[in-house]
């Protein structure tokens, strides 16, 4: 679905995501296959290569983002995991594969993804050890790692799902909607930019394009998900569809109606290309991405 | 039940621990409320206050070290929450009130623990980014949180905890009990003093110390724990008792009988106290806490 240099910053995220895990005791072994499913079960990668692109296009090297770019995969994964459980979204299916839960257990589950979170900021902590002698490098590190907690704490990513859980069978403004996907979906994106931003060593001004354009990419990748669910068939989502909107969940075709919701995602997709234009030929990457999301498969 | 220097250390931790969390908007507040619920319920603060006076013991600032002890006693109230989860461990009280997931849901228990172990991880990194201009006391705080990070992740609690469940209803063997123990309960105290001890700046002696006292007493606390589940009444612990043994949990009184418990909790108490006996005076605060261990109440 995506250009070479997405394959290529994917090709380099899947090729390294579980090399990344910490060695592990054999007594652990069914917490690191429970960790290891989970990663290894396919996803497009899109924040982990949207923190390798920021880097590369902030004028950094990308062998020392890539701790960061698998640590946001994790959190990511860690997510989903925590979100597929039956207390939770209450999904069998993930990625076109039984959920982490159906196969493990769902205590294996809640400790895979705790292991995981825990996993990413080692990560980060651990690549930071290589850095004593480099104090600029340590510090852009610092405040990378910084963003992402951001983005994936109580005030992003866990904000996002609490509002998202609260909104069930509710009546919800347009206000809410955005908060949720702000949070929900936006927050981890906007981190992962931001992020491959600071390891790149980005003026102002790049941070500051990045920065608007996760939202608004992260807003339109919500709306497009949630328009699969409402026409998508499981077969190309790789998991159950219709489910949000049978739950009667705080989603933005539900609100206004599928046209109503394409048009949004148009108009996104415009307001980002918009955003990196001033960049020409060094922000395509960025746009070509805006561009495909209203196409997107899951 | 401790000493004033103990009290001291907890009184610090206890008035700081709810200003720590992140700010959160108004449509996040039930999970600022199941947050603020499981750091409220009391708990003796052993993580934090090791942390503290290790970093004592090493000459450290103590307002420089207290961010790092308030994450890891956030990073033990998620552990609590998730542990007590249904599909974990099922403990309907904690700290003589219900646990969080009575008062909260399951799915608000879950993310109130993704919520606090994140937030353990922003407020250090939130943290090293007052200390650009002092490079060393960076790296000591880099050093400590990664250390914490260790400690809390799938080479530690993470892994006990897996362990222990795993364990449930099996003949264990010695060495497995062992392994449960100096992951679950005894990585994330020697993580706090060693992390301690990084941001006092300590001598390899005296990390060395602490580090091998910290696995004495994690050891020495679990079997205390244990033990307490046979004996104790429920006024006492705060929850229900007797559940590990009901559940056939992989424990030191199980496998052994209470009076060999006792007597392996009398032992480490005795070698935690050797441990720390070249420092004299100065190692007074931990050979007081080891004698206590024997004496604890939840």
């Amino acid at each position: 679905m995506f250009n070479e240099d997405y394959l290529r910053y994917k090709e380099l995220v899947d090729s390294h995501l579980l090399g990344f895990l910490p060695e592990i005791d054999q007594q652990s072994e069914t917490l690191y296959e429970a960790m290891k499913y989970s990663l290894s079960s396919g996803g497009k990668r899109l924040r982990p290569v949207l923190l390798l692109a920021a880097n590369d296009f902030c004028g950094g090297d990308i062998n020392t983002a890539l701790p960061y770019a698998i640590a946001v995969e994790y959190i990511h994964t860690y997510s989903l995991i925590h979100d597929d459980l039956p207390c939770m979204d209450d999904d069998d299916m993930r990625r076109g594969k039984p959920a982490n839960h159906k196969v493990f257990g769902e205590d294996m589950a809640v400790l895979a993804g705790d292991g995981l979170l825990s996993a990413a900021f080692e990560i980060m902590l651990r690549d930071m050890l290589l850095y004593f002698d480099a104090p600029d490098k340590l510090k852009r590190k610092v405040r990378a790692a910084n963003e992402i907690a951001k983005g994936a704490g109580c005030r992003g990513m866990v904000a996002g799902q609490v509002a998202d859980i609260e909104s069930q069978g509710r009546q919800c403004a347009k206000e809410y909607l955005e908060y949720i996907h702000l949070n929900k979906t936006a927050a981890l994106i906007v981190s992962s930019l931001k992020a491959g931003a600071y390891l790149g060593g980005g003026t102002k001004e790049k941070l500051d394009a990045l920065t608007s354009y996760g939202e608004v990419i992260g807003l339109g990748f919500q709306i497009a998900d949630d328009l699969l669910d409402v026409y998508g068939d499981a077969e190309t989502m790789g998991k159950n569809t219709g489910k949000d909107y049978a739950r009667s969940k705080c989603t933005f075709p539900g609100i206004f109606g599928v046209e109503a919701a394409e048009q949004r995602l148009e108009d996104l997709t415009v307001k980002a290309v918009e955003i990196m234009e001033p960049f020409q030929e060094e922000g395509e990457f960025f746009t070509q991405i805006a561009t495909q999301l209203s196409k997107r498969d899951k």
